[in-house]
């Protein structure tokens, strides 16, 4: 059994506008630490894939900083789609160029922009997930026990009986719940969050694509036909332009039987917003997260990020503050999700330059 | 009667961070319309005093700037102090420069930072002051009505029978008060705030000072003597060296006998603080005051200044935001009086870039 990964980072990262950019997304920012989260999902594949067998797939825009931020990798493995076209003919594009190259090959499906911090736990769960998905040619979901009833994560519902060794059938797919819904679904026991992590054998998922998105599988038959071609990025070009938009979980994952889950034996959070930051961040006594040149008073349980410029805050709580070069984001942590709207309306006023 | 007036600009407005600065304090800045708050005191006197009778008390770091600001003024006019030594010195300074010049002038006591908008009203207030302190030698202030328990200004009791064409005697000075007394200052009806402005004659000053405030008098009679030498600089250094730091309320007017009020026919602010500045400001539909590139959503009844650096504010009420091009403070309205602290903290790491 020979593992790939597959590392899915096209995303724009609108929720952490300032710092997030379209040519600089949030796995390429250092958010937590020295690295980007690209680069923590890559070392943490180390051990457990091989570099050659490791892929990126991105945008032409966020293609140079991956190459810069990742100089382990061949080049060739970073993959830039000439349009986004959601995950499932991103998911498909790379079963193609894996297939080419072993066609029993275990893929691990995972996000860039994941934190992670339980290395063995991660690889312990995807050795069991890869070995089953290896042996059945089932798709594998990893789900995460919830902790909270969260709005912002789709959720997976299982088969509580054991199906051979902690992996379990997959029942039913929910997308992001109401707080009613998740709160049911957390006191039921037999819903777990979906991490978005995917593992199946590259063979196994071109043919689910086959049995359920008969368009994108004629498309990936052009690509297949043409991989060694030199015009291959003419061809894409020209294939992509006639995909739909849209997800594995909608396209595939709904649809197919033969959907497992294994539970994720290490903690996990999508850093969905600066909220999730906030919350992932050290504290000081007042509950505060201050990265560089900050001055509180009579504030707390807030994070303030002003690398360059000397910030004082006075009298606030549960406020975000993002003071980069050409942006401030003053926000409070209930509204991190709104920030997309600051970055709607300054794509509606052609402001490019804050974009 | 000839009126002559002084002008006191000494203030550091550390309230005002991080628009003031030391070199830039509040009474230099734009913060209401086109002109600096120094360049309206100076233009309310028009039709009132005669440019060549305006004298502008100052340090020697605003020096520069003040005359930049006030080219119309003869330069000789803006007379800077060697030490900041509140404003008995200043006061008793001025009067002899101006009591050098014509022995019964009458000198309106003015500051560099007050919000004063009706002009007819303030100059009728100004000629009534200033021909009772002609005629009787009195020692005049004026009062404002007082429209809110404000703890943050001086009060002045008064003997509310007329004691001639709405001037009163005054019976006690009260310094900045806690909101229950300010509440009892407000009901019985007596008390008005004190605005800071005086109306005197130059010799009647002098000879009160004389009175309550001997070591003072002493080092005004040096400087007397020495007035037209050419090494006056020198001898205001030493005799200021000497002085204590009392202000012209505690050191005469809490003591005299010879004090009366008249009412301002006018709107006044001391433009005190952030949250001042807010209150006078005009608001939008939602009470924000946007100054520059600013991004609201809700957002209530908050100043936000940003006028070089895009700004987005989400789900705040009551902040006070100033973003400027070396610092950025982000502050509760209710909390604007501790803007202060923030520059003591400056001080005290010797960051004299930021002040």
């Amino acid at each position: 059994m020979e593992l790939y990964a597959v590392i899915m980072a096209g995303g724009v990262g609108a929720r952490f506008w300032p710092r997030s950019k379209a040519r600089k997304p949030k796995q390429l920012i250092r958010i937590f630490g020295d690295n980007t989260m690209i680069q923590d999902t890559v070392s943490r594949l180390d051990g457990l894939v091989k570099l050659e067998n490791i892929f990126v797939v991105t945008n032409r825009i966020q293609k140079p900083r991956i190459i810069e931020q990742l100089p382990q990798l061949p080049r060739k493995n970073i993959i830039d789609e000439p349009f986004g076209k959601n995950t499932a003919a991103c998911i498909g594009l790379s079963a193609v160029i894996v297939e080419s190259m072993k066609k029993d090959a275990v893929i691990l499906t995972l996000a860039a922009d994941h934190l992670i911090k339980d290395i063995p736990g991660f690889h312990k769960t995807m050795m069991r997930a890869a070995k089953f998905a290896h042996k059945t040619k089932g798709l594998v979901t990893i789900g995460i026990n919830p902790t909270r009833p969260e709005t912002g994560y789709g959720y997976i519902q299982i088969d509580e009986n054991h199906f051979d060794q902690d992996i379990h059938k997959v029942i039913n797919f929910a997308e992001k719940p109401n707080l009613s819904t998740a709160r049911r679904f957390i006191s039921s026991g037999d819903f777990l969050w979906n991490s978005g992590m995917f593992i199946w054998r590259a063979d196994t998922i071109l043919s689910e694509i086959q049995k359920h998105m008969e368009d994108l599988y004629e498309g990936l038959e052009v690509l297949r036909e043409n991989i060694n071609q030199k015009d291959f990025s003419e061809t894409l070009t020209k294939v992509y332009g006639q995909l739909k938009s849209i997800s594995i979980d909608y396209g595939v994952m709904e649809k197919s039987e033969n959907v497992y889950l294994t539970k994720g034996d290490f903690d996990w959070s999508d850093v969905g917003s600066w909220e999730t930051v906030y919350q992932l961040s050290e504290h000081d006594d007042e509950g505060n997260s201050k990265i560089g040149d900050v001055y509180t008073l009579k504030t707390a349980n807030s994070y303030v990020f002003s690398p360059k410029k000397f910030t004082a805050v006075i009298g606030v709580h549960n406020l975000i503050v993002i003071n980069t070069e050409d942006s401030l984001l003053i926000c409070n942590r209930k509204n991190s999700q709104d920030v997309k709207s600051v970055v709607d309306s300054l794509k509606m006023n052609n402001r490019k330059e804050l974009l």
